[in-house]
């Protein structure tokens, strides 16, 4: 499949995630490579509140769901990067 | 560091997850690689119900904490695959 295009609202993600998916900050998942239904469903979770994640949930809260969509596949379609030393 | 011994419990994860990490079934997601301090933190959010997912609280609730933090060790050592074709 064609990589998908950067997403514009990625820097609100990749300030802990990544921009690539690999975590930035402890407590951060990776997200490279993920699987997009997986992505998907964490992301209604955390909308919703089936997972209490307050960062998250504001996080996410103004996102539109095209631009969430769009943010799911771009990290699905990551390659995981080897840790850095 | 060491890859960790295979853990006594991977069975049970690895039904959906994969002994190596690379999800088996849809809506499992990949935990080859995962980080440590997030693995762990996602088992308590599954075993307390900060995560609402049945089907993990029943998983992991009768397997002790030693052998969740062994599963997480493994799990996050594993190096992330290719995805099947």
């Amino acid at each position: 499949a064609d990589a998908p295009a950067r997403p514009a609202r990625l820097g609100l993600c990749a300030a802990c995630h990544g921009e690539t998916g690999m975590a930035q900050v402890p407590g951060a998942p990776n997200l490279a490579g993920q699987r997009l239904d997986y992505l998907r469903e964490a992301l209604k979770q955390y909308r919703d509140g089936r997972r209490a994640a307050p960062l998250m949930r504001a996080a996410i809260g103004p996102v539109g769901d095209a631009d969430l969509d769009a943010l799911a596949r771009w990290y699905s379609a990551q390659t995981p990067q080897a840790p850095r030393p």
